[in-house]
């Protein structure tokens, strides 16, 4: 190894233990922390990440970057050290043109409007939010201004999410979704279903933990390498491969929310417990493409967790950690889990009409980054979406507007991620049946495993190496399209609302 | 402000964020981390514990506490500042005298050591853990001669956590409390009733954590300013008086584990969340005595705790929250949780007893550091003098030696100041009395505010700025004792046991 090599891999390390303390004070401030420690938080956030961000805007980072992108230097590394300096260099050209100041203003301003979108979305007042969600757009801007000079706003964050995707490329999936579904579900919804009541009982919370361990030890998390915790709203993160959480929230009285939860989030965490180890702790590991890695998260929670063939191993089991259960048929579960009805809140929506959560969000924000639609008016703007769209407006901001954390963290661009991870899944979908057979057949034998064993070797284990136009061609041998995911819906909801 | 206070304060504010982050490591290996991921938390905790390291023993630091110890800048200082200059530069003369690699790798150890302990205690296997209490050993005497050189090992050990303690007096205690309570502990086993099995049958770690929520409250730790986890061993920690954290251990067939830990360790919180939140991140905040600190935890487990008096108000919400206490009379909980007898687990000990589990500790810390006994016959002393002081022998490891995580922490020292806690507590309670009136009055009628009041007035709210004898010379007006522990212990028992 040279020695530059290693000079570099030393100041890695460094920088590594910085990211493991802005991760983990994250994780505590969303899952432990108490409401006055939040900004003992925030403000050692503020620090770290501050001095991580130091580093990775280094002279010295630069210097060694460029020397070992030099010939001599770069021709002796192995493939993954190729990427790894290929990719910080890309990145490091792009991250130094950012004042300092203007970022630790962006971290701080992430922590803060995290906090008070809680409270917002607890009192239902976006007027509460409305001044941090300016301040977060202003800083986006601002910082995608150095980021990526000259290039369209939203297009740089959605590329920033998802590598080589721009708006011209998913408005054309999304067209065709939009064409496809819209006369879809209309036919689906005349064939409507009255609300199941057995749902709305009581469900013992901690019963519903136990389901989720359960259910995640099943899909094939390992407790060994990760951990779960309780926040507002779930999410996962990694250190690494050998330590990974997620969260959940439980409901009372919807234990279908902690369940589907349990499966999406166990899913992203999956993905990052299987990425080569040897990628732990530098840009080839933890995969940085939100919609491949949405992908798989909704694989289990869709593709396979909204299968009747992947309840039948374990539905026993979820009666008896949850008794309500036992008075539930399969069936009458099985259509609850894949009842098509236009509501409000995204993460509790079917997996048909949550294709027109995404596109609203989609197009809330072209709203906003293309035609700056002031703030105070975005409320008004959702609202007039999710009534053409869904047909239905909401009584209040929290379940409208302020549903979700993602613009309080300043994640523009990530909405579009989840349906290209659905848009990707029917194509995994059909290569995963060509390769392993029926998976209706494997679910109901309880071989589980099998699949997971297919998306680590396919999928998981290439971590970042792989951008997902990449991934996807790899895998499937076809570019994107969304007709395998408009297939799978009309072959599934056709057979179960009898259309 | 002087240009060198402001200077120092901001260097403070930096120093504090390291000490943040490496609290919060230590929080999460303890409470969250996997098993996979200790490995990722041992590295940053070293690696952030040694920047803390390089910040508080730097020329830097030196120069400003010299500078700020001159009378020109002194004498213009605030009490409390005069307080954290003194208490930092003795401090700060004390640990520049230790070589940054021994300080690393006794903070690397304390870590390893903190979780083969765990892996030790689950297989009763002490010689797991022997190689790493030799290393705890060595590199705790090896700081100490660099810390206190020339001042014997172990009084200078005592003095770190109790400042102002050395062996000889403590000696002095201890041998009045055995001359009093060896024939006395006769006497109440002579009147031994039979265990009450009630309290084997099986009761939910749900319900346990219910009751925690509903005990600390009643006794006054603050949500807000605080949070519960689960871990190996109960402990308490704080970043803050604004962030207070305690943890618990749940046996399903054992409730008063878990009952009187949650109130010992609010105890210990409730101390942290009322110190003055002007000392906050500070030397002069959070309480350093461990002594002074034990009394606080003690006094609420056992003179408020275990008084028959503080369940008359919630013994039916007890009820309610775990339903089996429903089926078990006050006096019989009265009875359980004061039942004196010989036993293996200090933390599962009668108040009474609890005393020669801590003496056969001290003999033990004596043994080690004064007369040098091999780690590997060490379990064997533990057992003869278990036999000799408490007439029984553990049957393994896991119920002897291995019990407590005290040594795998390096925490020599600490265990006479549960004992002292107590012997202040009998000081507290006949001044409590003189000021307040009848302590069973006050409980009766749920006045245990009141209790709590009086303490965050007399004790908490000076945080560390009061040594333990000036704290009870000024709050009792008397030199330390142990003859009111022994009234106290006298006419509880006296009465309850009919002698």
């Amino acid at each position: 190894m040279s020695k530059l090599l290693e000079e570099f891999q030393d100041y890695l390390s460094k920088m590594n233990q910085y990211e493991h303390v802005t991760t983990l004070l994250y994780w505590d401030m969303k899952t432990g922390a108490p409401k006055l420690g939040q900004a003992g938080h925030v403000e050692a956030l503020t620090h770290f990440s501050t001095e991580a961000f130091a580093l990775s805007t280094s002279e010295k980072l630069g210097e060694m970057l460029a020397g070992l992108a030099k010939p001599e230097e770069f021709d002796a590394l192995t493939d993954t050290w190729k990427f790894i300096v290929t990719r910080m260099k890309r990145d490091f050209d792009r991250d130094k043109r950012i004042p300092a100041d203007v970022y630790a203003a962006f971290v701080q301003t992430q922590a803060e409007a995290g906090n008070v979108w809680v409270e917002a979305k607890e009192k239902s007042d976006f007027s509460l939010f409305a001044p941090y969600l300016q301040k977060m757009i202003d800083l986006t801007v601002e910082i995608t201004g150095y980021t990526d000079p000259g290039m369209e706003v939203y297009d740089a964050l959605l590329d920033q999410y998802e590598e080589g995707m721009d708006s011209a490329t998913i408005d054309g999936l999304f067209e065709d979704l939009k064409k496809e579904l819209i006369p879809f579900v209309k036919e689906i919804l005349l064939r409507q279903k009255p609300e199941n009541q057995a749902f709305k009982g009581c469900f013992d919370t901690n019963g519903q933990k136990s389901v989720q361990d359960m259910l995640l030890d099943y899909i094939g998390f390992r407790k060994d390498a990760g951990s779960v915790g309780e926040s507002e709203h779930p999410f996962t993160l990694n250190f690494s491969s050998k330590d990974v959480r997620l969260t959940n929230h439980y409901y009372e009285h919807d234990p279908i929310s902690a369940i589907f939860s349990a499966i999406h989030e166990g899913g992203h965490a999956i993905f990052e417990q299987n990425v080569n180890p040897e990628y732990d702790n530098t840009v080839a590991g933890s995969c940085r493409y939100m919609g491949l890695h949405e992908s798989q998260s909704r694989f289990y929670e869709n593709i396979l967790g909204r299968n009747y063939n992947f309840w039948l191993p374990v539905y026993d089991t979820l009666g008896e950690l949850l008794p309500p259960f036992q008075a539930i048929s399969l069936d009458d579960f099985y259509r609850e889990i894949n009842h098509v009805k236009n509501s409000f809140i995204r993460v509790n929506a079917d997996e048909v009409t949550y294709c027109f959560h995404i596109i609203l969000r989609y197009e809330m924000e072209k709203a906003i980054f293309r035609d700056h639609v002031p703030v105070n008016d975005l409320p008004a703007l959702w609202n007039r979406k999710m009534q053409e769209y869904l047909l239905i407006t909401p009584a209040n901001d929290a379940e409208g507007i302020l549903q979700d954390m993602h613009w309080s963290d300043g994640g523009f661009g990530y909405f579009p991620s989840y349906l290209l991870g659905s848009i990707y899944d029917g194509m995994l979908l059909d290569t995963l049946q060509e390769e392993l057979g029926d998976v209706d057949e494997l679910l109901k034998s309880g071989k589980i495993g099998e699949i997971t064993a297919w998306l680590n070797r396919k999928i998981h284990r290439y971590g970042s190496t792989r951008k997902p136009k990449d991934a996807i061609m790899a895998v499937c041998g076809k570019e994107i399209s969304a007709e395998p995911l408009i297939r799978y819906f009309k072959k599934k909801y056709t057979k179960l609302y009898q259309i």
